[in-house]
């Protein structure tokens, strides 16, 4: 699979002001983009280190993914986002290798890449997104 | 203070073995190194995604951190690791902002990084991690 590197660190917080004093005040990391994304029942505020990005995620609602995740974890990192080449041939590879995608399919999230969620079962407790960038 | 980008993030594995599976053999990362760090009680399997590493860690003992943190949340993503230009003036500014370190200096981490823990209370639930690379 051709992986091009770590495209962001999804982290869950209560919620985004309180949330993004450490990253923009004490790191001083840029602010570039606040999305809504309702398909995943979230809002994100996106903050870039240089090299892959520091995603915030706020829950939408109760029924939002994060809020069940903050409910049994707490706040901190709850995904690992990967950048690829092609997400229709790696949908393909992880199929053929028995690993447990989370829907058929890939869905648009922020910023409007392609996107897929792998199972923690499939890679030792780590929520994987693999991310295709839009073409410009 | 001067952040470079996402240097690695730690993935805490119950064995190298097993724990190496997903990352080598699904997505097909690049083995870079493989290392002890006795002062962190981990061996650690580094692992090159292109932009930014994955650094799986085992426990080297039952009194390593890790060992402990798989007690109390199993396998998954354990800390997330920003390179920074200048851990001295990292280090400074951390205490000035009265965020909590984990000692009082940094170490030498894995290839001879210098580095220093930032702790979850400080963050948001992160585990974070600054780290200079050493010069050549």
């Amino acid at each position: 699979m051709k992986i091009l590197g770590i495209e962001h660190i999804g982290i869950a917080v209560n919620d985004l002001v309180q949330g993004s004093s450490f990253w923009k005040l004490v790191l001083g990391l840029k602010h570039t983009g606040k999305e809504q994304i309702a398909s995943q029942g979230v809002v994100t505020d996106i903050y870039d280190t240089g090299k892959g990005k520091i995603e915030l995620l706020e829950a939408l609602n109760d029924e939002s993914p994060i809020a069940k995740y903050l409910d049994k974890r707490g706040t901190g990192m709850h995904h690992l986002c990967l950048e690829v080449k092609d997400i229709k041939a790696s949908i393909k590879e992880l199929n053929e290798n028995n690993i447990q995608i989370i829907g058929d399919n890939y869905s648009i999230g922020a910023e409007g890449y392609k996107v897929i969620f792998i199972h923690p079962k499939s890679t030792g407790g780590v929520l994987v997104e693999l991310a295709e960038k839009p073409k410009l």
